[in-house]
Formats: C-alpha cells, structure tokens, sequence
C-alpha cells in the first residue's frame, strides 16, 4: 500500500489545517480555480511556510487523497469482511456517498486530476475495482438469503452499473440542480439505487420490498 | 435557442480548422493542458490570426459546444418525433455515445468547463433534461408495444439511472482501463443499458431478449 496511515505519525498541526482549508476551498470553487497563495492567504500564514508543508497544488492533492483513500477504503472493505445485514444496506450507501461528498472537488474533474498526478492513477483505479467488488459481495449475500434472483451475468452487470452511478451521483444531481441540497441528493441517491434491485427480488425478497417502501416514506418525513 | 445554426452562415475556413484541432487537441491531452498558442503552433497560424477568430480559449470551448449541442440535439429528439422501433434502440444509443465520445473532452471536466463558461450552464442543463426525457419515452412506447412491464415510478427512476450511465459511461470505463478501444467501450455500454431492461421483459418481451442475445454474441463476432 502506497498509503500512509496518519495514525502512525502524528501530523503537525500546519499541515493539518492547510489539508482542512484546501479541501473546503477546492470544494467550493473548483481546484482549478484555487491557488496555493489563496490557502495561505485564507489561513493566514506566509507562502513560504505552506510552501515548507507541501511543495506546490499537486502535493495537498495528493495529501488530500491520502486522507480520502484510508477513510474510503475502511468503509468498502466493511461488508466484504462481514456481510451486511439486509437492513444495513441503505445505512452502508450513504456513508459511501458522504464520503465522495466531502472529497467531491476530486470527483468533480477525475480526468484532469488523474492526468497531473500520474502516482494516484493506480491508486484511484484500485479503490474503482474495490467499489465494484462490493457491490457485487453484496448482490451475491442478497442472492444467497433468496431475496434476488438474479443470474451470475446479472450479478456483474448490475455491479458495475452501481459502481459508476455510486461514483457520478452526486456530480450528475448537482449538475442538474446546483441548488439540491447534500442530504436530499444522497437521500435520493441511495434510494435510486436500491430501487434498482425490486425486479429481481425472489420468494424472500417481501422483507426487502417493505424496507425500500420504509425508505422512500422517510424522504418526506 | 441560444444556439446559431452553423448551416445558415458558411464559417470561414480557418475557423473551422481551429475547431477541428482544439477539440482534437482536447481530447487527447485534456483541455486544461492544451494553450491557445499550441492550437495556433499545431495549425502553422500566429496567435492573432487565431485570436482574430476567438478571443480566448474559452470561446473555442463555446464554439465546440454549439457544434456539439445542435448534433446531439438532432439525435436526442428523433425518438420524441416518431417512436423507434424496439430493433433501433441499439443503433440509436450507438450514435449518442459516439457523439460524446467525439466531444470528450467537455465530458471530462464538466463542473470545471460549465463554471468557466456560465453561458453554457444552462444550454447544458437542458441537453440533461433532453437526454432524461428521451429515455422516458423511449421505456413508456417500450411499455404501451407490451415490451415492458413496468410501472410510472419505475419508469421515472430508470430513465434518471439510463440519462446519468450515458453522460458518464466513457468516463467512467476510460478511467478503469485507459486502454480500452472507444469500439468496445461503446458497444460494452450499450449492451449494459439495454441489458438492465431484462427483469421488466412483459408479455411481448421475448424478441426483445432474442435481439439482445444476438447483440451480445456479435460483441463477439
């Protein structure tokens, strides 16, 4: 793993708060739109001492990406570890959605970013295949407890559909209306998601089918 | 519309070979790493004569995108005029993914590009809305011929799921395997979009999963 546990080795508190900072501003602007002495600036300290902690944009991204890659991996390794209870399913998106919400500015220009910081290619495309390995551990305990009826193929298919609607959601929705607020567009997201699944649901899938209803109602709750 | 018809008023030629290079340009390094006076370089053109035709590279991207929204637009509204017939949704989703794929580069930074150019928020806005109606009615003349059997909400849900795995699809498979021919791609991405209709196959479904299959099998042809 070329990621570093922050846990290990206590980080000085500078560099702390320029990763914080950055990562509010690249949010809200756009990391192309953010300079390494509007950081400073916001922080108010000198350039030359962001410039001791990271030595230019590209090294906060990729400080920044340390940081998404531990949190967002503990996450996704969760079910595959130990299944999901049926119920747990809705609780285990929306974390994974918030997550990708606080990191948005990255998912915002995915290309780009991976084309300036060539180290986290290989790093990025690890955590995609992780997605869609859950999603399908996850379709396959569903399949094993009877509630899909779903075919191998279907398995796989759906899989990667998940992995990239989980990965543009939020992007797509705030495209659409820059004005959606976070908790009703992961709301939303989730439950477009697990909707997805009521065609396949087999002899046990009523459990799943109430839940889902539960769920909807909720929205307006 | 804000759009100008290209047809109306013959360009000059050098415009046109502008276009034709940035968006080339674009595709293959990515905007943000293509310059004015690269584009001018690669077209034996001094930047002024370049900059005589377009102020700013943002003005190259607007004009790209006028390109792009009048032929994607001549796409997106066929179904709407006169239905396809269930053997032409194939050709028909073929032609849009080539249409972006063409344009990738815009797909690529969407947030970045739309809050660079806000003129074209809004113009992009309704091509999303346009590319989400289409689907719907697409399903809803799928379910009147009996092909589906779905109900108003699902319909609703799978045309939203449908319009956001179109706008990202390239992306999304780019990124996992930066290898990977736009043939394939594109072919892999319509054979997973219309693959998801499967569970809702209704009474008259049947040549609907026949042409699938032999869809799928020429994949390998």
């Amino acid at each position: 793993m070329a990621s570093k546990s922050s846990k290990s080795s206590p980080r000085p508190k500078t560099r702390d708060r320029i990763l914080q900072t950055a990562l509010a501003l690249f949010n809200e602007e756009g990391e192309a739109e953010v300079s390494t002495v509007e950081i400073a600036a916001v922080l108010d300290i000198s350039p030359g001492n962001l410039y001791y902690h990271f030595k230019g944009k590209d090294a906060i991204i990729e400080g920044l990406f340390d940081d998404f890659e531990e949190e967002i991996r503990q996450v996704l390794t969760a079910p595959i570890a130990k299944p999901l209870a049926v119920e747990d399913n809705w609780i285990y998106l929306y974390i994974i959605f918030e997550e990708i919400h606080d990191f948005r500015f990255f998912y915002n220009a995915l290309p780009t970013l991976l084309d300036r910081c060539p180290s986290l290619q290989p790093r990025f495309r690890r955590l995609m295949a992780l997605k869609q390995d859950v999603a399908k551990a996850i379709l396959i305990s569903l399949q094993k407890a009877g509630v899909l009826a779903i075919s191998q193929t279907g398995v796989d298919l759906l899989a990667e559909r998940i992995a990239l609607q989980i990965t543009y959601w939020i992007q797509y929705c705030s495209l659409k209306d820059p004005n959606r607020k976070e908790a009703a567009l992961i709301h939303e997201g989730v439950f477009s998601i697990l909707s997805q699944l009521t065609p396949w649901l087999g002899e046990d899938g009523i459990a799943y089918a109430t839940l889902l209803e539960e769920f909807y109602e909720s929205r307006n709750a």
